[in-house]
């Protein structure tokens, strides 16, 4: 796939919005909003990412980008299982996603100054 | 917050492709590509999703109801924090995450159909 | 099964070095020790502890406790799970697990005075 | 420390019923057994081992190793908090844990016969 073409079909569904009511349509159809209390909807996206570790697990670097050629179709569900949840819960308790990253994208930039930051995988308190 | 400018008034930044480009400046500018493994996104995409759910723990639905008023921000960026993540790793593993959720939300309704699974939060397996 | 009666009858397996022991065997006859390093072990930890809360998910208190009366063994297998990582990883990393507990314990009550944090669920920062 | 003398010195402590007396001195001081709710408790354990993985985060192995020797302290604090909720859950949930994790060995080791496991870090459904 050329860089370029990547979601380039798909312009009309990038919408985050759209996305947000394709989910909530997939959710009233099953009656499920009445199970999706705050705390349950944070243990699906924890149980989510887990299943997206676990592709990766005991595996050498070597073996995981071996593996990454044959399974991407398997691990980019469990990514659309993590993208899910975040979009939903962000959605339920009415968290702008696209603000909120945003501003966490600020934030970040200033814990991690790039003059301090360049080339190391400190954390921003032992900068 | 009118549901109808959510999201509204950042049109501009709904575009995933623009968001991932931002990441990935970002991410360029400190040079951290060298530290993104593909084990330790997905390392970090299951201890910010832990961040998310550390708001609830010990709440009760009640507590949660309160305590989502005045955190938003808070959790916002705990959210904003795992969206990176999913975002961020599905580009560096070449999987363009809104075929992948397409996909994945046609899978679902195929595993829930609405005659089985309505009102239900059974586990599709035991349904 | 009377209180008096738990634990009681396993007594020669009571003791953690013992139970250590019979890991590293299962272990070493399997030739696994290559793979144990330590971030795959902590992955282990996490993923185990994600099949434990999933047993949790969705269900309200009243469906749980009658959950739990019929998946004792499903539950106590997923446990012993983490049990097993933590003293499989405690053993490698050369940290004395009881030791450590003990340490903790008498930090706890430091953190977490019985004047201070009595009835409370509030975190030790916010106390 | 001499592998004969680990554990040696708290044998006393080494009896797993003892250890879960403590942790539930400790909680019944604090009157919390209110706030335990087995759901909370999963997601404390979740919690907890994400803390402990952590540790591991970005770090290759190399670093690993050296982050080790001077961390034990740090480390067995958050392998020490994953032990005390397993043993709190188990408590709590009357299960045994010696006898789950017992049973839980036989069944490993049923699953993953030596004559196909050895050396390997396949998954047993893929053995």
């Amino acid at each position: 796939m050329k860089k370029g073409e990547k979601y380039g079909k798909i312009k009309d569904m990038n919408d985050i919005e759209k996305i947000i009511n394709k989910i909530e349509k997939f959710r009233k159809e099953r009656d499920w909003k009445q199970f999706h209390k705050p705390k349950d909807l944070a243990i699906s996206l924890s149980l989510e990412a887990s299943e997206v570790l676990e592709h990766f697990q005991w595996k050498s670097n070597d073996e995981i980008n071996e593996y990454i050629k044959t399974h991407k179709d398997h691990i980019g569900e469990e990514l659309a299982d993590v993208f899910y949840w975040v979009l939903i819960m962000s959605n339920d308790l009415d968290i702008d996603i696209i603000k909120a990253f945003n501003k966490k994208m600020k934030k970040n930039a200033e814990k991690y100054p790039i003059s301090k930051a360049k080339g190391k995988h400190t954390k921003y308190n032992e900068l």
